[in-house]
C-alpha cells in the first residue's frame, strides 16, 4: 500500500492507494471524529462496495443516502436529498459523510459536507479512474447549475482518501477510458517523462494490469497534489489542471450532462487546446499528433460532437469561471510537459481552431 | 459617522454607521475588485433604496436580483434566482455580490457568494435593526431546510458593511422591536452595563431616536464582533450569541417560517432560557422579571405560541446545530451580562421550565 500525503496551509490528509484496502477500517476510523457517518453512494455502485464500506464503520451510527448514478443528477435538487438524509436521522456537527462512487458522488457529497450546518467531517472512497486521479484531491466540491458546470460549490477538503485500485475491476470500459483522460493530463501539463511512460504502457492500462494503474494512479495523484499545495484556491498555477476543460465544458453543456462523458469532453477539449498550442508555435504537428495518438490509444473522442457550431463553442466559453473582464482565458501547452493559463493569444488563432476542429 | 473594524485570523473587514451614508461611494467602492456588481434585495426595499444603492455603483457592471420578502423564501429555490442571474448577466469570479435588505437578504446573498464558482467578494448593506446588529456582522451565510432552520450555509465574512441609520425610517414597529430583541441579548450575554442602559433608554429606541439608536447599533456590534474575533467559526465561546436561538428555532420551525418574526421567536426563547438559568439558581426572580419587563417594552411575546407541547419543543430542538452526540446543549444566564453554553442541567429542569411556558 502507498500513503501520500496532501500538504495544504491549514490542513494536511493522507491518501492511500492500494489493492484491497477497502477491508482495513484502520485506515479510515481515526479520521472520524464523532459518532456519526452518513454513506454517499449511487445506484451502481451501492450494490457492489456498500456492504463493505459500512463495514468499516461498524462501531458508529452509519446511514446511508443512493442517488441515482450520472451527472445529470448532480443537481441542487439531488444535493438535497443528502442534506433531508441527514436531518432525518439528526446527524450533528460532529457527523462525517463518506462519499463511495466517481466523480459525481465525490463531488455531491463534498460540498454536501462544506454546507451542512456551515461544514462538517468528510471521507473519499473514490471508485473510478477519473475521480481516484482528480476529484478526490483538491477539496472542489460542488453541483453543476443548468447554465453551467460547477458552478456552485466550495473548496472543501477531505480527511482522508481511500483509493482501493480493486473498484475498477467492476468500472465500464469507457469509464476507465474516461479516467485515462486526466491521467494523460497530468503529463501534458507538467511531467513530460510520465506522459512518455503513458505511451510505452497505455495497452498495460486498458488491459488493466494491477500495478500499471497503481503507478498511474498514485503519479497521477503526486502532480496534482504537488500543484494543488502550490495553489489552494486557484489563484494563479492550479488553473492548469483545468487543461481541456474549457471546451470540454462547452461541450458538456451542448450535449446535456450525462451524454458524453466528463472525461471524453475533456479528452476532445485536450486536442482542442493542443491545437491551438500548436497554431501559436508552442508545440510542433509531430507533437500534436503525439497527443492525439495516446488518447485514441485509450479509446477516447478526439473529434468535436457534429453540429456545434465555432460561434456556440465561443457562447458557452464565455460563461467559463477561467473568464476574467471579458477576456477568456485558456489552459495551452507552452509545450510538452508545460501547461500556462493564457489569454494571449490572437482571437483570429482560435477561430482557426474551432473553425479546423468543428464540423 | 463611526467605524467599527472586524479582525479576524484570515480577514479583517470594516463596519460603518451613520446617518446618510449610503450616499457615499468612497466608503464601498474600495472594497470592489472586479467590474461587476451583483445586488440583491427584496420587493418590498428595493422600492425605497434600490436607486441609491445603484448611484453607489456607477462606474461598474450592475445587475439587480429582486427576490419575495420573507423568511419562507429564504430557501435553495430561491438562492437559485441569485445563480440565475449571475449566470445570465455572465458574472466571473471577481463579481461583487451586494445584500441590500434585512437578515434574510443578507444570509441568502452571503451564501449565494460563499458558493457562486467556490467563492466570490459580498458587501452588507443590512437596512433592518436585526441585520444591522447580528447578520452583518460575524459571516454566518445560510437558507433554510424544511426540516431545519439555517441548516445548510457556510462562513464567509463580507468585505465591507455599510449601515445606514437612515433606512430605519421605513422599518415596520414589529420589525423594529424584532432587532431590539438581539439588542437586548447583547446586554444579557456579555454587556450588563448596556442591559442597564437599556432599561433606561428602550423608549427612545421605540420613538426612534436616532442618536440612541446609533448607540445601541454600535453598542451591539461590538459586542459580536468581540465575541466572533475570539471564535470565528463557533467552536466554543461564539455560540453565546444563540441565547434564546435554540428555543426560538423550534418556535420559528412549528409556526411556519415567516408567521413569527425571528427576533420575536428570539424574544420568547430568551425567556425561557432564563427561566431555566433561574431554576438552577443561576439568576434570581428579581433579574428574571427585568428580562421579561425590558422585552415587554420594546413590545416583544414573551410567551409561547398556545398549542405547543412540551414533548413537540423537545422534538424540535433535538435537530438544533447544538446537539452534541445526542445531548442537548443550551445557552444559559450564569448571571445577568454572562452566557454559558452547557448541558449541565437535569432535564426535569428543562421539563419545568417548558411545562410552566407553554400552554
Amino acid at each position: 500500500m502507498k500513503k501520500l500525503s496532501v500538504d495544504l496551509p491549514h490542513k494536511s490528509y493522507p491518501i492511500f492507494i492500494g489493492f484491497d484496502i477497502l477491508s482495513d477500517a484502520s485506515l479510515v476510523t481515526p479520521h472520524v471524529h464523532g459518532k456519526q457517518v452518513m454513506i454517499v453512494s449511487n445506484e451502481t455502485i451501492a450494490p457492489l462496495y456498500l456492504e463493505k464500506a459500512k463495514a468499516l464503520f461498524c462501531e458508529y451510527q452509519v446511514d446511508v443516502v443512493i442517488l441515482p448514478d450520472g451527472e445529470e443528477f448532480k443537481t441542487m435538487e439531488h444535493l438535497n436529498q443528502i442534506y433531508t438524509a441527514l436531518l432525518t436521522c439528526k446527524h450533528n456537527r460532529t457527523t462525517t459523510l463518506v462519499a463511495l462512487g466517481g466523480g459525481v458522488v465525490g463531488d455531491m457529497t463534498g460540498y454536501a459536507a462544506a454546507s451542512y450546518q456551515r461544514g462538517v467531517d468528510f471521507i473519499q472512497i473514490p471508485t473510478t479512474v477519473l475521480s481516484q486521479v482528480d476529484s478526490s484531491v483538491g477539496g472542489k466540491t460542488g453541483v453543476n447549475h443548468a447554465l453551467g458546470k460547477n458552478m456552485i460549490g466550495a473548496f472543501h477538503q477531505p480527511n482522508c482518501v481511500l483509493i482501493d485500485i480493486d473498484t475498477l475491476n467492476t468500472l465500464p470500459d469507457e469509464e476507465l477510458s474516461a479516467g485515462l483522460a486526466e491521467v494523460i493530463k497530468y503529463g501534458l501539463i507538467c511531467d513530460f517523462s510520465f506522459f512518455e511512460w503513458l505511451e510505452l504502457n497505455m495497452h498495460r492500462l486498458m488491459a488493466r494490469e494491477k500495478e500499471s494503474l497503481i503507478y498511474a494512479v498514485e503519479t497521477s495523484c503526486v502532480n496534482k497534489a504537488r500543484v494543488v499545495a502550490l495553489d489552494e484556491k486557484e489563484g494563479g498555477i492550479r488553473a492548469i489542471l483545468n487543461l481541456g476543460h474549457t471546451f470540454g465544458h462547452a461541450i458538456e453543456t451542448e450535449q446535456g450532462y450525462g451524454n458524453w462523458l466528463h472525461g471524453e469532453a475533456v479528452a476532445t477539449g485536450t486536442v482542442m487546446a493542443a491545437n491551438l498550442s500548436m497554431r501559436l508555435g508552442w508545440i510542433n504537428s509531430d507533437e500534436y499528433q503525439r497527443v492525439i495518438t495516446l488518447l485514441r490509444q485509450a479509446k477516447l473522442p478526439v473529434e468535436c460532437p457534429g453540429g456545434m457550431s465555432p460561434d456556440r463553442f465561443k457562447e458557452l466559453m464565455a460563461v467559463d469561471k477561467k473568464v476574467l473582464d471579458g477576456k477568456l482565458r485558456l489552459v495551452l501547452l507552452k509545450s510538452m510537459g508545460e501547461a500556462v493559463t493564457t489569454s494571449d493569444f490572437a482571437i483570429e488563432e482560435l477561430d482557426a481552431t474551432l473553425n479546423h476542429l468543428t464540423h
